[in-house]
């Protein structure tokens, strides 16, 4: 299952409204067969991985991150029916499928075909691999990261305004595979004017994969650019499961006051600053007891000097 | 050596003006002996450890955190003619003694005995276990660590002054055991206008580990407390070799702005609080330049839902 994980970062951020899966077929303790969900949302992993064992799926092990789809679109059949022809002896399924169209049907029709099916392997790591589509299920918005860059007391930018750099140039290089595994993009009106930001992913190879830049503003949007007016407004955006914003304190305190942030991003760098530009402006917090029980630690790691450290919302 | 430098935790912030010691002698793979500096300096750990393994210290390995001293005192003979005189085959020393009444002499007192002596060995952990010593011979005053227990994104109370609780009951069980291991604690004259605190060490067993409780103030210190009227004067402080800093923003800026830090210790909630009291004050900084090259991450790890971070000073 961690190697269809893998598979399926191949397609993150590119296969909006469609989930990014990934599919591993094992055979005598070979890989016969692996795919993943498709730039554009088709065909499926399992399509693609069934094609490629061909034969030799039948008896083998099917891996999938998420439940093989039941519904039969115009784009391609539906996953379940192609996995009772290919006759695997058992499939692991890491998530079930939310979506209303699935939700346990898959599975069901594999199990009424005589198909094993293993449920809930590495379901975690899957839940973060989808977060995207699922957030966009369950909540009708994007999945939404804040990226923070920090001083160790949490300072932007000195009292002069300069901010650059904090971090160093491996936790900057980060940033750019993060823009990578989004659509969009935003900046707040502030960072905007005062960086001119480009926003787009310098990295050999991924520079086709910058992401589409927002703007939160009321106002018209710069050339190469798009508002997005107010945070409410986030469900409306098309071909976005995957939101970055990259500051600054404005809007990030917009985002986090309306409850739409999933995952914080920090990069902090081994300075102090002491007086200077906070990361996150108000939030209007009545008590301490407020902001308590919404975060939970999830990793954290070196990179050069700096450390990256993942915060997720807990929403149980 | 791993348990001559965990010895050596059992007298930290006990033997000022003398180093917390540790020593452990091994005979055919037996630990024959194992001593620590005693409270107050003397006796010295290699005496308690030699004493401790009798006739069993001939032909044996003594492990010892620092270079045995090589000057007679009132208070009891030189370690290294102690040593000599137990005949042990090898000594193992983690770091020389910049003492300038022994710095080398102990060892090559032992190496003209005949003894093999490795030098060495643990060097970076040993400087940490004897950095209240190794800082006052180095810069005159003691070694000073600054507590920051803040939100993730460095705050310490709400607008409204609220800071009961940022962390969690681990994190405070943690700063008890963090004061046990500092002669002293000092606070700022807002943090002991605001919240009285007691700074004591609230843990079973050692209670009796209370430190000093001392407040940077130009005025009167109130009962119970000593008054530090200025950052430059920490050298003048007598029996204090370490000394916890724990606020408020303030205190904290007046001693990172003297240089006076030598350890950072974070305690991180996982809440963002946005508009607040920030951890330190002003350090005006003229650039970014000035804030990088000073910290170096030491460690980080869970305490509850909350994390610490250490950073050391980096002087070199």
């Amino acid at each position: 299952m961690g190697e269809a994980l893998a598979l399926a970062e191949r397609s993150r951020a590119q296969t909006a409204p469609n989930p990014n899966v990934g599919c591993v077929i094992v055979a005598e303790g070979r890989i016969v067969g692996q795919g993943w969900t498709q730039p554009g949302g088709r065909p499926h992993a399992e399509a693609v991985a069934l094609a490629q064992a061909g034969a030799a799926a039948e008896g083998a092990t099917l891996y999938v991150t998420l439940e093989p789809c039941a519904h039969v679109s115009a784009r391609g059949p539906a996953c379940a029916d192609l996995i009772r022809a290919a006759r695997p002896a058992r499939v692991v399924v890491a998530l079930t499928d939310p979506d209303p169209r699935t939700n346990g049907q898959g599975i069901a029709r594999l199990r009424q075909a005589g198909i094993a099916v293993t449920e809930g392997v590495c379901r975690g790591e899957a839940r973060r691999s989808m977060a995207g589509f699922l957030t966009r299920l369950a909540l009708g918005r994007p999945h939404v990261t804040l990226k923070l860059a920090t001083s160790l007391d949490g300072r932007i930018a000195l009292p002069s305004g300069e901010s650059r750099w904090i971090t160093g140039p491996e936790a900057r290089a980060d940033v750019h595979r993060e823009r990578a595994r989004h659509e969009a993009i935003l900046v707040g009106r502030g960072t905007f004017e005062a960086d001119a930001p480009r926003l787009d992913v310098r990295l050999p190879g991924l520079e086709h994969r910058s992401p589409r830049r927002l703007l939160l503003t009321r106002g018209p949007a710069p050339e190469g650019w798009e508002a997005l007016s107010d945070v409410a407004d986030l469900g409306a955006l098309t071909g976005v499961d995957h939101l970055l914003v990259e500051g600054g304190a404005g809007a990030a305190a917009a985002f986090l006051a309306a409850d739409a942030v999933d995952r914080l991003l920090f990069y902090r760098a081994p300075i102090l600053i002491g007086a200077g530009t906070s990361a996150i402006g108000d939030l209007g917090l009545a008590s301490l007891a407020e902001a308590h029980g919404r975060w939970r630690f999830i990793e954290a790691r070196s990179l050069g000097s700096d450390r990256r450290e993942v915060y997720e919302r807990e929403r149980d």
